[in-house]
């Protein structure tokens, strides 16, 4: 099966969705066939005028407004670029590109009006929602006054109102707790607007502020994912769920080493060392909050609460927990459990008594950003065996369904975040990110990250060249190059090895070949080879456990990565198993979403909370079997051809 | 009945107790027969050694040390002037004084190893005992280590230990909270004495410490009483129960008010004035800290609970809260509930994440201190109805039993602090504090507070000097000198009124005489009527809640001041109701005995909570018949003589 060259790729934010266009057609139907629900009341039928997208990226491909555009839309609209994804036709205006090697790439912004139906967030590509049940509460209250014959005190007059305005079936009057800087305030703004007073509540037991009148429109949170190369924070009205804002910026750690064991390996320097990368990260978080908050012409005091979700030593790092010990065998993190924090401590630039929430971490290496996973792609409530993966330094493993939960990581090395690779690098500007090679002669198309001239090849790039360099039969299934075509043109035969050239120096904006060596290939056998052993060796420790022989029947690949890479190349390489395509979802930043879910519904707190205990956590490399199984799997697509029987081509494919 | 000049007044420190002495005693019997529990294990035969006292002042008047305390004793000890309580004998060497008219003092300090027993702490006066469950408890663990197949965090394992340490039913390894600040030292503190920890706990579900190595030992509370005049600290060990400094401090904020009223009014002045007024007692306390760690010999940060009483005033004032409502009618308070805050947020230099506990405010003019006098005299455990009254500007009255409690407040002005008489003066050095008057020939004799030359009269010198005035029928029952003694020498003739002398200008410092005016009767008479009409009306209305005729069965005189006064003499002047005087009883500080109470017993603030809904708040002065009442009490007893049966003296007592 040769895969056809796309038409175009269209990359939908900010819920970071990449669909491969193949023929002409409208985001309407693109939307719908991608599973992203929208909001639209006639159907696609361009009467309602509600499914407004905003075309950022990519207009030369795309038909000129209509007429019905015209009518349904204000001019402002259209000026702003807005569309209705019904009326706006992919493909319809042939493109005229400079280069005809480069993939025509369009980028949409999906307005939060398109997206949220019903008080729910869709979490991109498995389209599950959740219920608003935020831990924040805003109550406005009128409350009594006091008389002689009852002199009862404020707060209890107070607790009184609020007991009628809280369904709770013990005794309330008493179970409130009030936050120290809300009760030194509570005379004055209690009769500042005659005792009509709006108190902010966490989890309907603590009063963590009182304002005069009615404030309750002014709730908001945020959400982070404090990932090791990124950090993102999603700004959400707790009132109506939506996300106002998000921002994202480079975790300033990165100076101190990019992977977590080379910031491990500087915490151990001195105490200050830990202080330092906590401040950077803060700093960042706070930046963020600031920027959001513009964004969205909100002050940062009116953010009530915040969680976040980031690996196990990122979330050391950010409280400022020596995760020393994460780096030594046995691994083990400080804390697990979730933690409630306050923001004022933590250093958090907030409401002062702002709680953070922090998801609990799995182990050492599967942090709160796996829980953050399996919290939004609600792989507990699957009935078929799911494999998830959150593609990273560390490949963390998931599988599992509505009986059990195991998961492990695996350390797929840095490759596919361009590290160790001759030519490779993050998925920034100027980055190849998909590739696509003629099996006649050797041609190769590709795309970078936007538009720039080609700088390097990002991690989904390098899954594409591998893939089409075995189609094309330049590479074996063992890794090396095939003897019978390094004659060709593409090859640059150097002193003792060979490099195929994806991009000549002549397309690049520094006049050097951009290429594959013998060596990239190895570094990706290993990162490939690393998730499907720990793959196996995860279903193999479920299995025993369950006394059964489950097989998985979908496959989620979430993250940033996930979500960019070509499903049916990772597949083809034999990174993921052999299960058909439409059983594999890109399912976006679920971690994220994770965070941002539990912002939204605090329930899946004491989900997760839950969840803490009933997931099986697989120590991968010390498996009986794993120096066999990794071996075996470091093979395209492994060793044994008979686990991938769907890959035809593989029979033409050399061994070695 | 003529009442028999004492040969001696002892006060007992630290429990602030005394006792008037009419004949030869020794220590021992003493102690006993005043109710005072003591460590003894012979009975006071001279045998066990273990009824150490201190003696602080009155040497002269004690027999000198005997052979049994020469064996007993070390003479380290002997020379911190040591007695055994059995061996020392009051009366025993005649006195030899300069003033005839002066009775003798004698101050003896009760080391805490003998009024401790059984982990239980005296509350003087009633004897009333406290079980050790203090909120605060320390836990030393060997943390089992994590290993590659059970790879559990820090916190679980520790957790995990903790589980097996304290008995619970409920699911307990996740109920534990952990203090940030605690949560960070954890991996450390941890590892340094390989895996042996020690936990403060707090209510047995928070974690808000963790040392390395056994730190059990070290564990300390502090209570307070915040005084609108005084304040007081006890410094507890919560192992043992026992007090092991106490120190205590004027008030600062007296320089901006004596009352709690004019405080108010200076608060309305500006914001600032609130926090400098807070700022102030803050400082205090925070001295009353240094100090009595400094005798304990531990430092601050050991102190892991503080529990404070205070009237409603002190209580917000110590807060930063605006008391102005409580000024206003209807006189609320912004809280009554208990509050638990943390001691840093507050600012008070301790274990920075100890918990200050403040007991629950029952109204505006009825506080913490109240609270404090039920929860220590157990007022709520008595078949019999229970006079409370708890003396100062205002005084706070409780009347009840097992059945049903009321309180209230009475203005009752601040004569029995001094104010607004002649002579008046605050119970300090000098205050003449006793008064006895030969009805023969009015010769007066008297005791100043630590001996000193007469300087003026503090409340129980006035309320002797009144009953004495009464019995030698110097003054009539409506309070007016008797016009046919005025020609005595001890009056003097001013321009419209007399005088009477109670120390004349030879033996004062300041060579003026000390006198008492018919205005001072008056406001005595205004102070003394307040609380026997208050007492009057709240029966009253407990009497129309219960539908019955309950009569008041015994007494409780609380507060340093109702420790000190002559409780037969107020019982003469009819401050309080008309019972044998086995039935009026001193209790001490019992606010303060209820903070300690609280501090080394958490159920007592579940209890004090369970108080708060039960206890019948009474308005006095908004009774229907509350100016008849104030009227009628004005009179020495009372207007209607047949409320004081056992008076017969006012038989001979001019009514005008």
């Amino acid at each position: 099966m040769e895969i056809k060259k796309p038409l175009a790729i269209v990359d939908f934010e900010p819920i970071s969705r990449r669909v491969l266009i193949q023929e002409k057609q409208n985001f309407y139907q693109i939307l719908i066939n991608s599973g992203i629900r929208i909001t639209s009341l006639c159907g696609g039928q361009g009467k309602c005028g509600k499914c407004k997208i905003i075309i950022q990226q990519g207009f030369t491909i795309l038909n000129p407004s209509t007429s019905i555009e015209k009518a349904l839309l204000t001019q402002k609209e259209i000026n702003q670029n807005y569309r209705l994804a019904c009326q706006c036709i992919i493909g319809d205006n042939p493109p005229k590109l400079v280069e005809e090697s480069i993939i025509p790439q369009v980028k949409i912004f999906l307005p939060e009006e398109l997206l949220i139906e019903n008080f729910k967030i869709l979490t991109s590509g498995v389209n599950k929602g959740v219920n608003l049940k935020p831990s924040i509460i805003k109550k406005y209250l009128n409350v009594r006054k006091p008389n002689l014959t009852e002199p009862v005190a404020d707060l209890e007059r107070i607790i009184a109102s609020l007991s009628g305005s809280i369904i709770k079936d013990d005794d309330i009057p008493f179970t409130f707790e009030i936050e120290y800087d809300a009760l030194k305030k509570l005379p004055n703004i209690l009769r500042e607007q005659d005792h009509k007073i709006t108190l902010t509540l966490w989890n309907d037991s603590k009063i963590i502020d009182c304002e005069a009148g009615d404030k309750t429109q002014e709730s908001f949170g945020i959400a982070f994912d404090i990932g090791t190369t990124t950090i993102v924070g999603y700004l959400i009205n707790l009132i109506n769920g939506k996300i106002y804002a998000l921002d994202s910026a480079l975790n300033p750690q990165t100076a101190f080493g990019e992977d977590v064991v080379s910031r491990i390996t500087y915490v151990k320097n001195s105490e200050e060392s830990l202080l330092h990368l906590r401040d950077l990260v803060l700093d960042t978080l706070n930046k963020i909050i600031e920027s959001t908050c513009k964004s969205a012409g909100i002050t940062p005091k009116q953010i009530y609460e915040t969680v976040i979700v980031g690996n196990s030593v990122m979330h050391h790092l950010f409280l400022g927990i020596d995760p020393s010990y994460i780096g030594l065998s046995p691994y083990v993190p400080s804390v697990q459990k979730g933690l409630n924090l306050p923001a004022k401590e933590v250093g958090l630039q907030i409401f002062p008594n702002a709680n953070i929430y922090m998801l609990p971490l799995i182990a050492g290496y599967v942090g709160a950003d796996t829980m953050g996973v399996i919290i939004s792609s609600e792989i507990d409530k699957e009935s078929e065996l799911t494999l998830a993966i959150d593609v990273g330094t560390n490949g963390e493993i998931i599988i599992g369904n509505k009986e059990i939960i195991a998961t492990g990581s695996c350390a797929a090395g840095s490759a596919l975040e361009g590290a160790h690779i001759t030519h490779g690098m993050r998925a920034a500007s100027g980055a190849i990110d998909t590739v696509h090679i003629n099996p006649k002669n050797f041609d190769v198309s590709y795309t970078t990250i936007n538009n720039k001239e080609p700088l390097g090849i990002c991690g989904s790039g390098l899954i594409d060249i591998i893939a089409e360099m075995l189609r094309s039969k330049i590479i074996t299934r063992s890794g090396g190059f095939n003897k019978q075509v390094i004659s060709h043109e593409r090859f640059i035969n150097l002193e003792k090895s060979f490099e195929f050239i994806i991009a000549s120096k002549e397309e690049t904006s520094f006049h050097r070949n951009i290429t594959i060596s013998q060596n990239d290939i190895r570094e990706l056998q290993m990162a490939k080879g690393a998730f499907f052993c720990g793959t196996r060796l995860i279903l193999q420790k479920l299995n025993e456990l369950q006394k059964n022989d489950l097989k998985i029947g979908q496959i989620f690949l979430a993250g940033a990565f996930g979500n960019y890479i070509n499903k049916n190349n990772a597949k083809f390489i034999g990174m993921i198993p052999d299960i058909s395509e439409e059983k594999i979802l890109q399912i976006g930043n679920a971690a994220g979403i994770g965070a941002q879910n539990c912002l939204l519904n605090r329930d899946l707190r004491d989900k997760a909370h839950q969840l803490l205990k009933s997931i099986n956590y697989v120590e991968i490399a010390v498996q009986q079997n794993f120096q066999k199984e990794y071996a075996e799997s470091m093979y395209f697509p492994h060793l044994k051809l008979n686990y991938f029987p769907s890959l035809k081509e593989y029979n033409e494919i050399p061994k070695r």
